[in-house]
């Protein structure tokens, strides 16, 4: 079985190995206030911060999913408002998110399977963190870095925070024009789910600072200055997933040694080739019209069929792909281009799509 | 190496093989909205809610950690004001989640290592819930459960959440005499930490509407309401630590076969013969005085030496006990007697402590 789904998805190929290592050296069983645990931790932030070049102007925290880190930046990073930029179903969640928290959110909004330009889109003065979504893993729509660095550049009093769930470690980012960007590790980092990774500035935990002294609670265990000092001694606030940052602390090593350059020039190679066979293949189409903003890492195509049809067809063959998200479940596909997906299952996963 | 640390601890004996189904079957990788998650899902719920008996009155849902069940229940349960028996760091820990989250905490303190009983606490009128530490896994007490009880009784109007963390799936709880209770799996169940369990009958979804009608937020994603309804279709609604659900069905359907009465039992013995081991052996003593709060799976004893030299000594033996805890912690060494300690590796470390 090879899965293309978009996360959970294919396991980083070294996952089972670093598994059986960790029950067989006691990892599972370590106390998470142990010098061994402090000592995984540090690898793990360490490992993670060069594989994607994190500055030090931004310190990663250890969350338990993405959607955490959703609940967990607006609480400290937003007295009053949001803004959204509401593109599919995640960043969708992102606002309602900052609802159910009692913020007041407003967005721009796309149609589903379109992106924006920042010329056309205006954040509110009184917006004190402006969310994006850089690739929906719900449409295959990824957002150009520059439109949505420009949102920051327009609104200087307004932090920026963007969800990169299904694009790192393949996207470059330049984090000095961000203030936060978080992530889970079952999509491109090809791990088992149950940890989520929120990196952030100076900026955000200053507003935490703020938004706290107003009387406006940011959470307990989770604020950004509890995790915050934990992470200055290579702990978190709870018993962590221990075996999550253990495993990506060895798989980001993994990738470390292949390159990441490497690993995105590769991954360039492979979606041109996946979007290649979704062009010829009769019955088939890709479903983002602009090819800039067709995302590399989530690649959704329209079906002349029930999509149904073409997963069973692939799964006889041992690949997994998904169905369109929501309403599109009957018409679309999604298949992922993550790290974990080789070249040769890449070509495996186009024949088996060609039905002559 | 046998861990007795109170958690992270020894892992049940069936875990490593359990892991190595998991990945070898793709559960690392499938979706979270897959059916196969949906069967997983619901044997796990089916396996645990048999193994300690839950009534139907109560639902099971899955959370990250112990913390985050503290954090989630005073949220969900408390508009204005809760009430917080403490006697050590982790009830300590309880009132102030709920201070962080403006609500008014007030307390019964009693002194590090000692219990209470219900007749000397004074729950306030205006206390919602009332937050107790069955087992206290900083000090070595467990409280008897008629005493955490009877305060319910003696505060119909609010609610009680027992903290049981430390004591599943040993201890037998009266589910008609509490309204909810939460645990880590990495504790009594022998799993790798990374996911936390709450039980919680309607009065707590009932009070969590009327919390959020009153337009107080109840949080985003792992609010009562939106957990329930994500239950009912055996999901969760974030992508979850799938592997942790999956391992606790596994390691509950095998205790199940051992019998939870079998493992009550040698519990208790377990426990009898490492109080009489501290108690004969020279230079250890139990902390606890009162025979009738000496926790059976997390026991402390103090040392007459520094406790590092007994902890340096039994790692050389392969077994791996906790200091104390916070400033007992050269004084006092502390043992977990979970199912996952089997009766040779307990007369072993009797035979270790011993230094005759």
């Amino acid at each position: 079985m090879v899965f293309f789904t978009p996360g959970p998805s294919q396991l980083y190929p070294t996952v089972p190995g670093h598994l059986e290592t960790a029950w067989r050296s006691g990892v599972l069983s370590i106390s998470h206030r142990s010098d061994t645990f402090k000592e995984i931790y540090a690898t793990s932030e360490r490992n993670l911060r060069m594989l994607l070049n994190i500055p030090e102007s931004h310190r990663i925290l250890f969350l338990s999913s993405a959607t955490e880190a959703m609940e967990r930046i607006i609480l400290n990073c937003v007295k009053h408002a949001s803004f959204h930029l509401i593109n599919g179903a995640f960043s969708q969640r992102f606002f309602n998110i900052a609802e159910q928290l009692n913020k007041k959110a407003t967005s721009h909004i796309s149609v589903f399977g379109a992106g924006f330009i920042a010329n056309e889109v205006t954040v509110p003065v009184e917006a004190e963190l402006i969310c994006a979504t850089h690739n929906e893993t719900s449409t295959g729509v990824a957002i150009p870095l520059a439109e949505i660095y420009a949102l920051r550049r327009k609104s200087p009093g307004a932090l920026l925070v963007v969800d990169v769930v299904s694009s790192v470690p393949y996207i470059e980012l330049d984090y000095s024009r961000l203030d936060a960007a978080f992530f889970s590790v079952q999509k491109g980092f090809g791990l088992p789910a149950g940890l989520g990774v929120l990196i952030a500035n100076d900026h955000c935990f200053v507003k935490a600072e703020q938004v706290k002294n107003n009387g406006v609670s940011i959470g307990s265990y989770h604020s950004l200055p509890e995790l915050a000092d934990r992470a200055r001694k290579n702990q978190t606030p709870e018993t962590p997933n221990i075996l999550g940052i253990y495993l990506l602390g060895k798989v980001c090593a993994d990738m470390l040694v292949k390159g990441i350059d490497h690993i995105r020039a590769e991954t360039e190679r492979k979606a041109d080739r996946i979007y290649a066979g979704i062009n010829v293949i009769s019955g088939l189409a890709p479903f983002i019209g602009d090819p800039n903003y067709r995302s590399r890492t989530v690649i959704v195509a329209e079906t002349d069929r029930n999509s149904e049809e073409i997963i069973a067809k692939l799964a006889a063959a041992g690949i997994i792909v998904s169905a369109g998200y929501g309403k599109y479940r009957e018409r679309q596909i999604r298949i992922a281009n993550f790290p974990a997906h080789s070249v040769e299952a890449v070509k495996k996963l186009i024949n088996c799509l060609d039905p002559n």
